[in-house]
């Protein structure tokens, strides 16, 4: 893979997570001061890493991100903030004994079981150790990867390639599932990094606009976690490299939606016991933001989900959910398809092969739905796993 | 028990449910045109007998109200919207075969399987059948009862006897589960008769107030069915039983209320393979819709839903859940309860003994979860099912 010019990784193991040799710490560093964007979870219960990371983006002299994982810093007294701060200030430390760094100068995340304070010695040492295993090669970069990962069965990376203003641009990405963590909450983490050159604003304008159609469009639960956090590390603009303009900085959103959807997608696909990976695709509402509010209802139905489950090509539930989406749709103009075959269309059931469809569904693991809700211009996607009995046990039985 | 004077009552097998004997065709019947009121689903999908019927309340013509089981009549279209009138014209037929009735004077529900039209010959016999055992009587009552159920494990009913103005006044109910029909969409049916004498508008009035706080706060799974469908029949006010007014409306909308909230949660008790019944109390929202969407967050969550499977009283889950519900909440002030044990208080965890905690959610079905999430005056109250194995089995492997 081609990493992104001017960047270090590390991923240690530090001993928080209870796996011997499972890596727990990720040092993520610039070797100048660079351009950070953040988008964090809107939920009103805020974790500590999350006011902390959230006060210091959009920036452009940021140095690096540090992670834990194996246990979430998921408080919001004073004990979780001192502890969130401390570790971006024993990142700075680590990176630059002689002082010159400072703590404001990195963005911090924790993810794992909550319920305990974090481990701060293990933390500092582990933070110590990843800080002399700085490397810009991809093993580097794959650690780091494995550092941020609590159930996830799969490492998640994603990587763009491209030529901009006739320089070679990169773009790699990495997160971690929102499935449960054993035995409390969930947490949904992204870190992108780029060499194109940006502006803090336009930095974080483009991390927003690719959030809003990709990680603000998938769900394991809908449960809305304390900790979720996606940022975007950039290059700063010099006299020689100007910030992306025009249709440079449009070519380069276009690689940053489309990476940053592939990455968002591994990870319901990666969701604890989904045997689906659903794909929901509205069209015909009458704004785009109309179109979102349907798939998140029909996303978000135990009883779709289930059906899916089942192979059930349960054209009833998909189509009542777009009905109480909260959101204008046009009964006489809605058309459903599952995996490509028409199943309902202009408000009436259409005569299918039940089984055929069925079949279709229990045969892969991505189902795709298409879903008509009028004749208006908005249009949505959203991805979520199936809800199955595996998913409950995970989700019920962990604390016994 | 007690029924309002001047309503009579049947439900009769027509061979609509597969198993032989079942009912499943109900009429009730008023001797004379009597108020009725309908609260119906919000769904912009909406099932023929749901559109028929909301045409014709609120009104003070009704003469009764025909329903069957077994099979739902969810078509949008013409023919059943045909199906839906030719119930309600059968059913005045053979209640006066002398035509003095109308078709409009009645209001019809269906229920049951769907994706197949009604099975008309038998329902038409059906009714005809029941119109000839109406009776007022406790017996005639409950089969009447039993003919709207469908995967309803147990018959809810309910009642009110009290004094107004000097007379008895008598409030009966009857609803039928918003479980999963296999192997389609759910139904929430429910019925209320009274003999206290009442205005239309102040009916509907009434009757809205009441589902507010009740049917509308119940869940199984969050999916809003394209049916439900909630009717009061109530007594006509004459001179010498006019309208309540004042102090005696109040008295009546309390009795009311009670039992609607009393009938409501008999749903949720009987959710189809739930474990546990939630009781979600809500205080200290700034207004009682702020909280009605705080508590309804918290009800539609899997994750909290499947910890109280567990056992485990985990309050992250909760509380986060609060935290996205989209309305303003006070982090500084939550406080959350289990069955009366404190766990959070003023924003922060306290040391609680989760042993003991654990032991008194597994110790029974129901789990009461007291959320404050401010110093407003805003309370809700809602009530839904945990989430388990048994209930994804249920709605996943029907069609197997």
């Amino acid at each position: 893979m081609h990493l992104p010019k001017g960047f270090r990784f590390a991923g240690v193991a530090g001993g928080i997570k209870t796996r011997v040799g499972a890596r727990d710490v990720t040092l993520i560093v610039s070797d100048e001061p660079c351009v950070a964007a953040g988008v964090y979870t809107t939920n009103q219960i805020v974790a500590a890493p999350v006011v902390v990371s959230r006060s210091r983006t959009p920036s452009n002299t940021i140095r690096g991100i540090v992670v834990n994982s194996g246990n979430a810093n998921a408080c919001t007294g004073t004990r979780g903030h001192q502890d969130a701060v401390e570790m971006t200030r024993h990142a700075a430390t680590a990176i630059d004994p002689q002082g010159k760094l400072t703590a404001d100068q990195f963005v911090v995340m924790s993810t794992g079981i909550i319920g305990r304070f974090l481990p701060m010695e293990k933390i500092k040492v582990g933070i110590s150790a990843a800080a002399g295993e700085l490397a810009a090669t991809e093993q580097a970069f794959l650690n780091a990867c494995d550092g941020i990962l609590t159930t996830d069965i799969a490492r998640k990376t994603a990587e763009r390639n491209f030529q901009l203003e006739g320089k070679d641009t990169h773009i790699v990405g990495m997160c971690k599932g929102a499935g449960m963590i054993g035995p409390k909450m969930a947490t949904m983490l992204a870190i992108i990094i780029s060499d194109a050159p940006l502006e803090p604003k336009q930095a974080q304008r483009l991390l927003q606009s690719a959030a809003n159609k990709s990680f603000n469009c998938i769900s394991v639960e809908g449960h809305m976690s304390t900790n979720d956090t996606l940022v975007m590390l950039a290059s700063q603009p010099t006299e020689a490299t100007p910030a992306l303009q025009g249709e440079s900085e449009q070519a380069f959103a276009k690689q940053l939606n489309e990476m940053s959807i592939e990455l968002a997608k591994k990870i319901p696909d990666d969701g604890e016991g989904a045997t689906h990976l659903l794909e929901i695709r509205i069209q015909g509402a009458n704004t785009d933001a109309d179109a979102d509010a349907v798939a998140r209802s029909v996303a978000l139905s135990n009883l779709v989900k289930t059906a899916i489950t089942g192979g059930d090509p349960n054209w009833g539930r998909i189509v009542s959910a777009a009905g109480y989406a909260g959101v204008p749709i046009r009964p006489d103009y809605t058309a459903l398809k599952i995996n490509g075959i028409p199943l309902f269309d202009r408000g009436e059931p259409l005569a299918f092969d039940a089984a055929k469809v069925s079949q279709s569904i229990k045969a892969r693991k991505l189902t795709e739905i298409d879903l008509q809700v009028g004749l208006g211009p908005g249009v949505a996607t959203h991805w979520t796993t199936d809800l199955n009995t595996e998913y409950v046990r995970f989700n019920s039985e962990y604390s016994t």
